[in-house]
């Protein structure tokens, strides 16, 4: 009884703890979706909605959601140049109660197909899992 | 006098969240020193010496400590092409008690000189201080 006791505690402790990472890779499947749907501010929705957000790309460091918002509607005006995007997951673990690190690659299929990769950091902010930092290479 | 406790309490916890960071950024200031002093191989030894290391750059996703170091000794192979590096952090957070996360600019100085950003996790493993993913572009 004892044992069985331990064993349903420690999996119910796995459980939690795997949950979160679930979580945050189901919420970029939607993100995903939401740029192939051509909807970029759908697309915005799942990065904190804060002038703190970070993105690190290629014109180096830039704050803040409406900025971001502005350089990817800058970077892909319209559905042709969104193309078709695909994550491809290559780490996702969980640091802390309210902290996921997650590395993937990125492509994007259009005329001239693009891609790379990206590492994210993923918080939980009150009880909503948000991008607070985006480096895309 | 409940007052006073709470300061003390707060502030030592202030201290204690504080001391971590300030350990990472100062190894990343001793790191710098070591490629500084072209030592690729004590450089090195601030990264986990784990096959689980991950480096993402312009080459995409590789593991491993020692594809890192051969990594870096191609592409620096001598003092010349090393130059002078200089680490800038715009960011460090402490995301639990074994996590930090660093973004910051780096820029070698030399005769085609180049620079870019990074985002660094560090974590303590063993009871020390090591880079576990370095995403540099």
């Amino acid at each position: 009884m004892k044992k069985l006791l331990i064993l349903i505690i420690s999996t119910f402790s796995f459980l939690c703890k795997a949950q979160p990472t679930k979580t945050v890779l189901t919420l970029m499947e939607k993100q995903q979706n939401e740029w192939n749907n051509a909807n970029i501010e759908n697309f915005m929705s799942y990065y904190w909605k804060n002038d703190s957000l970070m993105f690190i790309g290629s014109k180096g460091v830039t704050y803040g959601w409406i900025t971001t918002l502005n350089n990817y509607k800058k970077s892909y005006p319209n559905k042709e140049s969104m193309g078709v995007l695909k994550f491809t997951i290559i780490h996702c673990t969980q640091l802390a109660e309210n902290a996921i690190f997650v590395i993937g690659n990125w492509q994007i299929t259009r005329k001239n197909s693009i891609g790379g990769h990206f590492t994210l950091l993923w918080r939980k902010i009150n009880n909503e899992w948000v991008i607070v930092a985006d480096h895309t290479s």
